[in-house]
């Protein structure tokens, strides 16, 4: 919902993406202007079910205290979970009692330990993990990844050859079975590998680190800041940006499947410079502007 | 640029104004996205001399530390003043801080003291004063007047009647001017008034008050919130805001030129009905929608 980098052009604003997944639907940061962009998208603000902010550069958070009160002001009542870096809490917290503020549903805000890589949510079907990136101010990526799944039962086949209800769990495990004649049941006869289990990275604000391709290794999908040009690398190094060029090494380095940019600065009309320089080092590229909506299948 | 109140919608942003008088540029409250709003408009974001916040609800400021820090990537070098309730410092060094920013200009942040009528700005042709409002929180209204200007020299006949160059400045003062023979000259035979001084008052939020009127008495142009109509007058009431009644009772016993409305509740899907009710107390009113330009003259 957001492309842009601090300054905001007419067509990128501040960052912002929406995230849904296995029926859960995460915010990963939250620019000024986010509320008006889940309007202007036609997105359900109480559908939002955590909030991951990177870091406290405003142009990744300036948005998110206005988000937690107009989502009070519609009525929420269920619990809000916020992961953010240290001082979030503080600065949060500060504006809602500044302004008198009670919000009608309990905020959590867990701050992330620097520079480490954990777990922030975790159910069933899927996964979040922060990891490091390389900023001017401590800064996490996110990894969004569904859990292995289960292989998928030729349900005609089964019950064509008569195999039992009962055995269809342990088959879909991947488990043999012996039946109580002492036939074996060859779990690959009657089942299909599953679907393969999605992942997706998001990297914005950091530059080039190995320690962040080891963290976005073999995704299926990368976002990457890359902020400026390679005509521009000394900006990039000096303010803890990426290149095009930074990002593709990333890409390439950690086998991911495609690689998305974002985070473009605004001296750049379009994004076209970035994908040809990305692509001299990993073809699978492209720039993304505001809007934009991606499906993993 | 915003005349929604609390929850934005998809045509109204939150609180924010850009006035220009005599030169001078001021920006009145900065809800989030005002300086998106600015780049749609046009304007130039280095004309701001000013900027100047009513109260500490998100939806009057939250767009201002984002407006900073894109003024100072965009190459600002003259020192922002910056007037506003007890707390903004606080909060604005806060962000900046915690972002780890160094802005490239000079930032004075001036607190209003609360429940006074304080003059914030004064040069030779303007001046803008503070003063209080009635809310949940400490707010503040303000007041942007031209100076009254001297008397229009009629040039042609001062020339025709040989009147010197050197007694103008009298008469354009008003003030009769003896001449080196003796001779009366009057300054009104030689001067017509001055144009009448224009002023404008700014009332966002606020319930109805009495000493609201006698601040804003005799303006030209009131500007004040109407979030509620009548049949949420109960609503108007509990929140400390105002029916678009209320704001017409204000405009007739202050004797306003005209009134326009805003911070429209996001409830109301135009501003008729207000308009309605107001009417019913005073004519020369309208209610106002983004990017309305008004013009005194």
């Amino acid at each position: 919902m957001g492309s842009g980098s601090a300054v905001p052009t007419g067509t990128r604003n501040p960052s912002a993406q929406w995230i849904e997944c296995n029926g859960r639907t995460f915010l990963i940061d939250c620019g000024e202007g986010t509320q008006m962009r889940i309007r202007e998208y036609g997105l359900k603000f109480q559908k939002i079910d955590r909030i991951f902010i990177t870091h406290l550069h405003g142009d990744h958070y300036f948005g998110l205290v206005g988000l937690l009160s107009t989502i009070h002001m519609l009525g929420r009542v269920r619990p809000m979970t916020i992961h953010g870096p240290e001082g979030l809490k503080k600065i949060v917290e500060m504006q809602l009692t500044i302004g008198g503020s009670r919000l009608g549903y309990d905020l959590l805000i867990e701050e992330i330990a620097p520079d480490s890589t954990s777990v922030l949510f975790e159910d069933e079907k899927i996964r979040v993990d922060a990891f490091p990136l390389f900023h001017k101010i401590p800064t996490n990526g996110f990894l969004v990844r569904q859990k292995p799944r289960q292989r998928t039962l030729l349900a005609d086949k089964a019950r064509k050859d008569g195999i039992k209800f009962e055995y269809f769990h342990r088959l879909k495990k991947g488990e043999d079975v012996e039946d109580e004649d002492g036939n074996q049941i060859n779990f690959r006869e009657y089942t299909a590998p599953p679907p393969r289990a999605k992942s997706y990275a998001y990297c914005s604000d950091t530059t080039y680190h190995e320690k962040v391709v080891e963290s976005v290794k073999n995704v299926d999908l990368l976002y990457h800041e890359a902020t400026f040009l390679d005509v521009h690398e000394d900006r990039a190094r000096a303010t803890k940006h990426s290149t095009a060029t930074m990002a593709a090494k990333v890409a390439a380095e950690a086998n991911v499947g495609k690689l998305i940019m974002g985070h473009l600065s605004a001296r750049y009309d379009s994004g076209d410079e970035h994908v040809n320089e990305a692509s001299a080092v990993f073809k699978n590229c492209e720039y993304v502007i505001d809007g934009d909506e991606i499906v993993l299948d």
